[in-house]
């Protein structure tokens, strides 16, 4: 019996760096975390412990840090792009380079309608990420947004499904639709304003959320991603998560009060896990 | 040698409860999170396993849920001073009922500058909080603001300090100073418009961090605590927690690169802890 | 442009469920957490909101509890494949059943070198895990252990790596090798006492990671693999994650003290993260 | 109205630190994370932003990895103490010094009866903790245990409590007893073997949990103290804080199935949330 060394990785994660960009007018601040991910020869490493093809992950960090200052100047997705090519272009033992980065958006602060010159608002559970892989010269950039909490009161049912022994839910055509989405979608190309293609593509998922007359987390589900690729030309495929966070009607009857479908069980667990991925008809890609 | 059963105290926590409050013109949607604890006369439980004089947990957190729908109906302080009334008066047994309430706020979705009738984000670190304690007829209330997280990109410093042999930290005039602010301030009086009260401190705060020009964060808590008692007369204490969320300036200098105080660690632990409480001298009081 | 659904899935995470299995001489406690994903013919669901075809996610989590009581009798293994292929074989219109289930380990407690009829201690972070995939007929299987933390003090080193600009980490033929270790096997067969087979290649994983003298991370991985795949034959292909998590030697010489290679800073982020795959050769499975 | 700043204190919190002894036989490897804590002379500070009489929380957190190398070599008790003593008599301007530690026990691996020289396993929640608090020349001393997760099939049930018309829970004379628990005791010497104290205070908590006929939580909880206190002259008080972690029956009857008492929803949230202190008579301490 021989055994083999399939698919390996290494890089550093967490990368935790912030820095504040000086405008004229203002002050930007960004916080980020970044990963790194290496594939490549790494096969004595593993076998004899010679470690003379590996870029230790220390100096993966320094370098995320070192060249932060000149190339972190706008979008996650222009920074990943420039690491990306980085490790590739200067670790010929390197096959493929992943780079992940996580934002944490802050806001200005604002007082009587005036935005802050450089006092900030964090805490959000909403987070903006960008996934950049480079195989060779062969990039491929997805973006996405992370933990958005979004809940509608009304316009959102569910009835018709199976019923079999083991149910016991009640139909509703009006209930309370709440998720922690994730969408992750891929960049058709490497030439773009990612930070204003973001802020619609956003802007897009809120709306038709709001919006929409669901009949189902799935209905939903692909209404939102559909939006997303007919309004952006530049998105060629969107993958959705919609774990959907039960907000269960408290039985108020059996204390003699009116059910105004009003009084929750806010819970966390168990919860139903929703996703899909949308994508464009291939004939229309060529 | 005889032992004693001093303090004991007892109750349900997380009690996790949503409801939709249907206004005219927008459905108006809050979350929070309900903690009742209990004290009197539970001496025999504890010695003999007699739970004749326990209210048990599992009917305080249906009573939460049951008394909800007609009191819960705008602040979590008044919803809280109902519900220690409520355990106190009917409980001859109990002489002191705690309440917690802890709010996960939720803001209404905005499309062209309309808000949306039905549907919110949420997912903020930021909670609003209040404590209810009514000891037979005394009540006191405590509300404040938690996972506050602030962040400035200057006019903060910290400079002057002791230095032993153990010193490292060099002295900066122009630091990152970002904090998770934790405020808990105290109502002199019941009869108040709290959700204004709240809204009015919580700027007071975030314009007084704002605008400190801070030489240390004791000068800056401080002075936020100061602002909030000389704005609010119907607050007569409050008291911070100023977890310092280090940002450390990444030494570029290293790798040949100029230091312009703009590329940063962003650390979680270890974590400088800064606490205070300001208040009104007692002859004012009177 | 014509948009496709594509890849979508559905299904119940987190149902948490214990059970007591009374055997004549003690109780045995088990605690686990089961994800169930459905994927198969929702189009309509997704298109029109047709639920016709949807086995409610709360009736998934129903069936889990009620099928506990006669099949979850051993191992969670078991236990998973009588659920995927309950789900399959009710629901023509699911295609593939994925049962995620997770194990919380608890220990009797043991006094006087008796262990305990009835007493648990629980609250460890090691959890073990089965991931059973049934589509039609076909079935794999990939148990696993998780967050499993394991540290040894020396036998290992980091040297004769590659040195560039931004290289600042110092070579050191001893340091501390911490991971909290994530492995996942698949097995080659549905017939087998899988829960002598997770204790034994336990004992492997952990025999081989105290005796190995490690020269990387990335050496220790293979060596445990391998040593995995040796001693079970059962198993035909094992993947580890082993995130390092650093412990860095305090610079105690700065203040004059003797640098014995003894107090460390314990860090969580940021952490190298290595992932490995060993199989066995494709044409020893004929 | 004049305000007054009245309590505060500032110091390090989470420094985590790690240690190897080195004994002739094997390697001994701790883990703690320690929180400094001072009060004092600071009001100009908070005043004026003069930080004269600050000692920076980065040179308090680098005293602590320095002092831990002559004079962490035993218990978490004896380091604090050490801890507490130091920034008491070296800064003039502090009053009271608080030291916390939380440690993160790590046990050796053990192969055919034999615990491995320098390989160990962690991640257990449990943790035992101390504060000493030292103001001026006097201390106290509070040590404990902390997330220690103890739960019993049998021999716990519930019944004869009081019924309203928000009850609904059902009495029950055989019910899973679990809890998540804290306990905090005060020595009443600061000579003493904390380890050895440590080590037969939890074995009589976990003994006492294990043996107790449970008629309530507060009943269990009570014995439990009690039985520390006894066994253990050197204690003065504890404290015990038992979450309740409600494991709820499964409704299998609903399906046709016997309640054979064998199925459980494992919940966390709501919660029972039970406390007490039990203490010697104040006669008895003369």
């Amino acid at each position: 019996m021989k055994l083999i060394l399939k698919k390996n990785a290494y890089g550093k994660n967490a990368v935790n760096l912030s820095k504040i960009i000086r405008h004229p007018t203002y002050h930007e601040f960004r916080q980020i975390s970044v990963n790194v991910s290496l594939q490549g020869d790494f096969e004595t490493a593993h076998t004899l412990g010679d470690n003379s093809k590996i870029l230790p992950t220390d100096t993966q960090k320094n370098t995320v840090y070192a060249l932060a200052q000149a190339h972190f100047v706008d979008s996650i997705e222009n920074f990943g792009l420039y690491l990306a090519n980085y490790f590739i272009t200067n670790n010929p033992q390197v096959t493929q380079a992943t780079i992940d980065i996580v934002e944490h958006p802050y806001r200005r602060m604002t007082f009587d309608g005036e935005p802050h010159h450089h006092a900030y608002l964090g805490g959000g559970s909403e987070k903006y990420t960008t996934t950049i892989v480079q195989t060779g010269s062969r990039i491929v950039i997805s973006s996405g947004i992370k933990d958005l909490l979004i809940l509608k009161t009304t316009d959102s049912g569910f009835e018709g499904y199976i019923k079999d022994q083991y149910t016991t839910l009640k139909e509703t055509a009006d209930r309370i639709f709440a998720t922690q989405c994730e969408a992750t979608w891929t960049y058709a190309t490497q030439k773009l304003d990612f930070t204003a293609a973001f802020a619609k593509i956003r802007e897009t998922l809120l709306k038709t959320f709001a919006h929409h007359k669901s009949l189902s987390v799935q209905q939903t589900l692909l209404a939102m991603g559909s939006a997303v690729l007919e309004e952006n030309e530049a998105v060629s495929e969107i993958s959705l998560i919609m774990p959907n966070k039960h907000h269960i009607p408290f039985n108020l009857e059996q204390f003699g009060l009116d059910n105004n479908n009003d009084i929750f069980i806010a819970t966390d667990e168990p919860y139903g896990y929703i996703t899909g991925t949308v994508t464009r008809e291939q004939g229309n890609e060529e």
